[in-house]
C-alpha cells in the first residue's frame, strides 16, 4: 500500500535542479495563503523587484511564470511571433531545437544557424543570416547550453540583431545568478530562466523578463498569442503592477515563497560575489579533474562554470559511474544528451550546489568510481589540486 | 531592504487554495532530488495510482500536469482539436467562456450553449446543439462550476456526447476530491483538475487524466499541437510508462511530492467518506447560514458543497465584510467573480478546509461582521443550527 515519501538526501550535481538550501525549503513549507491575498499581492512585488535585479533590468514586465523553463521559452516565442514570421534561430545543443519547435508551432519560419555541440553560436554564421534574411524580425539563442556546457556571446548577438532591427529572445536558464547576465545593458528583449538552477530554488517556476519593445511588439499583435495560460496580456493583469489585481489564473503561492527566499539569498550575497563564487569552484573542479586524468569537453574560454561538461574516458561505462555515485554517495551528477549522450557527464556546480564542500565530494567519488572501474589515477591527485586552485583564487 | 517572508496563519475558505495539511506542508519542505532520480521515478508511478484512484479510471495517461490548472485546461484543448473542428463550449460561469478562448486559440469553433450563472448545463440546450451541429467532434463543459458555485449533471452530459460521436473535455478542477467522480463509468475523455482545491495540495499542478478515445485522436493527429509544453506525445515520454523516460521538462519535484502526500490522505480516507465529509459540512454551514437569514445563490439540487454562493444582503459591503474576516480572524472566503461580483461571497469547504471547526470559525465570523453592518441577527442561532445539523448527520 503506497505510504509517505521520504526522499533521499542527495547532493545535487547534475543540470539542475540544484540544491535547494534549508531555508527555501523552510520558505517554500509555511503554511499557503491565497493567491489574491493582501500579503501575496506585496510579496509579489518583492519577487519582481528582487527578479528584476538578477536579470540586471528595469524592465516592468518581469516577472515568475507558473511553470518549468520550457514553459517560460514557449511563453517568449508565443507572445513575440506571428505567423508568417522570420526567426534566426541558433542550435548548438538541445534547447536550440526546441527553440525551433516553438517557432515552427507559432506558424513562424526558423533559420537556422548550426554550430557543433560544445561550440558557442557563432557570430559570423548569424551576421550571414541576417544578411540572407532581413526579413527577420527576431533572433533567439541560447545563452548557457545545459547540454553541451558552453557559453555564447550574448552581448555581441544582442548588439547584432539590433543592428538589423530584430528583436532578441535569449535563454537564460542556466546562466542566471551564476555568470553575468545584463538584460538591459545589453538589450535583450524577452529573456527567460528557471527557477531550479543558479537560483537553487525548487524546480517549476519560470523567471521571465519583456523589454519595453518586447511589450510593444505584444500589444499591437493583430493575432491571438495561441496559449491562452502564456498570454502576457492577460497575465500582465495579475502581475502588472495596477492597483487591482485581476484573476487569472491561481499562482503557484508555496513555489513562490521559496523562489523569493532565493532571491533573498542571492541580494544579500550580491550578484557579482556570488558569479564570483561559481567561478571559483569550476576553476578548482577543472583541476582536480584533469589531474585526475580527465579532460572537459568544452574549450577553456567557452566554459559555463556552473555546468562542466567532462569527457567519459575510453573504457569507462557511463551508467555504471553515475549509479555508483548515486548508491555510494548519495550523489547525483548528469548524463550527456542527444548527440553527447554516453560520452559526457555533466557536473553541476549552480547556486547553493557551487560549494567547495561538493567540489571534494565529487572529485573523492569520481576517483573511487573509476579507480574501481581500472583506470589508473594517483590518489589524492585531484583534491591536491582543487585545494592548490582555491589557495591561489584567495591570494 | 526586502527580507525573508513569513505569511500569516489563513484558514482559507476561499475558492481556492484551500488549507495544506501539515503532512502536506511537510512533505513538500522535503530535500529535492532530482527529476530523473529512480526514488523520483518510484514516486511518479504511485502519483499514476493515486490519481487513477481520484479520478476512478483506468486510463494509463494519467499524470499531474506541472502547472496550473488553466494550463491542464490548455493540454486538454490543444491536444485534442485541431484546426477546423467544431466544439460544443457549454457556459454556466466564468470558466466556459475560458473554454470558449482555448477553442479559438486552437482554431477552431465554439458553439456556445449558455446558461445564466447560478444554474447548471441544460442537457435539453446540449441536446439541441447537438443537433444543430452534427460535425461537432468534442463538448467540453464544466463540472463544477468554481465561480457559481453549480454542479451539472457531468453522467448524462457524457453520455449524450458520445451518442453524438464526439468525446468529451470535462472540467472537474473544483470537484475531484468533493463530489462523486467517475471518469470511466461516465466516459469522459480528456479531464483535468488543480491540486488546491479538494486535492488539498499546494496550488501549481493540475492532475489530468485520458480515455483511450482521446489517445487515439492525439495519436492519429495531422497537425502538431500548438503547444511543445503540453504536448501530450512529448509529455507521454517521461510520464508514460515506459522503463526509460524520456527528458521532456524539469518536473516539479517538491510540488509534487506535496500532491503525493495530499492523495495517500484522500486515499486513506476513502473518496466516500470524503464525499461525505464534505456533504455534511456544507448542509451544516447552510444551516447556519440561513438561520442567520442569508440566502444561498444556487437552488439546492444544484449546489455544490465545497462550494457555497452566498447571495450578499441588500446594504452590506462586500469587501468591507472580507477585509474583516481576514483582518480579524485570519479568515478568507471568496468575492463573487465576473456577473456574480460584489452579489455573492463564495465560501468553500474544500479538501482539508472542510472541517467543523472551520464551518463555526466562518459562522461567527460572519456573524459579527454583519452585525457591525447593522443586520440584526439573532446572536448563537446559527451556530445552534449547524449543530442541530451536524447531530441529524450522525444519527
Amino acid at each position: 500500500m503506497t505510504s509517505s515519501f521520504f526522499p533521499p538526501q542527495r547532493t545535487l550535481l547534475g543540470p539542475g535542479p540544484s540544491d535547494v538550501a534549508p531555508r527555501v525549503l523552510a520558505a517554500l513549507g509555511q503554511p499557503t495563503i491565497g493567491h489574491l491575498d493582501p500579503q501575496f499581492i506585496a510579496l509579489m512585488d518583492e519577487i519582481k523587484e528582487l527578479l528584476q535585479y538578477a536579470f540586471q533590468t528595469e524592465n516592468q514586465l518581469t516577472l515568475p511564470i507558473s511553470a518549468p523553463g520550457s514553459a517560460g521559452m514557449e511563453a517568449c516565442f508565443v507572445n513575440l511571433l506571428s505567423p508568417g514570421d522570420t526567426v534566426i534561430v541558433c542550435q548548438n545543443g538541445v534547447f536550440g531545437g526546441r527553440m525551433k519547435e516553438n517557432v515552427e508551432r507559432c506558424g513562424a519560419t526558423a533559420v537556422m544557424v548550426e554550430d557543433a555541440w560544445g561550440d558557442p553560436v557563432s557570430v559570423a554564421k548569424v551576421r550571414q543570416a541576417f544578411a540572407d534574411h532581413p526579413e527577420a524580425s527576431t533572433l533567439a539563442f541560447v545563452h548557457a547550453e545545459t547540454s553541451t556546457g558552453v557559453r555564447s556571446d550574448a552581448k555581441t548577438l544582442c548588439a547584432l540583431a539590433h543592428d538589423n532591427n530584430a528583436l532578441v529572445i535569449m535563454d537564460t536558464v542556466t546562466s542566471l545568478g551564476g555568470i553575468e547576465l545584463k538584460v538591459d545593458e545589453w538589450g535583450a528583449d524577452a529573456v527567460y530562466s528557471g527557477s531550479q538552477k543558479c537560483l537553487s530554488s525548487v524546480p517549476g517556476i519560470s523567471p521571465v523578463t519583456f523589454s519595453q519593445r518586447a511589450v510593444e511588439r505584444i500589444m499591437a499583435r493583430e493575432h491571438k498569442v495561441q496559449s491562452w495560460f502564456l498570454d502576457m496580456q492577460l497575465v500582465m493583469g495579475y502581475w502588472g503592477g495596477e492597483t487591482k489585481r485581476a484573476y487569472h489564473h491561481t499562482a503557484p503561492v508555496n513555489a513562490l515563497y521559496a523562489l523569493h527566499e532565493s532571491l533573498v539569498m542571492l541580494r544579500d550575497e550580491g550578484l557579482d560575489a556570488a558569479i564570483a563564487r561559481h567561478a571559483r569552484n569550476h576553476d578548482a573542479l577543472v583541476a582536480g579533474l584533469e589531474a585526475m586524468g580527465l579532460q572537459m569537453a568544452v574549450a577553456a574560454e567557452h566554459r559555463l562554470p556552473q555546468l562542466n561538461a567532462v569527457c567519459i574516458p575510453e573504457g569507462i561505462d557511463d551508467a555504471t559511474v553515475r549509479t555508483q555515485l548515486l548508491q555510494d554517495y548519495d550523489l547525483e551528477i548528469g548524463a550527456g544528451l542527444g548527440a553527447l549522450a554516453g560520452k559526457t557527464w555533466r557536473v553541476g556546480l549552480m547556486g547553493h550546489s557551487s560549494r567547495r564542500r561538493n567540489v571534494v565530494l565529487c572529485l573523492t567519488a569520481l576517483e573511487a568510481a573509476l579507480q574501481q572501474q581500472g583506470l589508473t589515477v594517483e590518489p589524492g591527485a585531484a583534491l591536491r589540486a582543487a585545494q592548490a586552485s582555491w589557495t591561489a583564487a584567495e591570494a
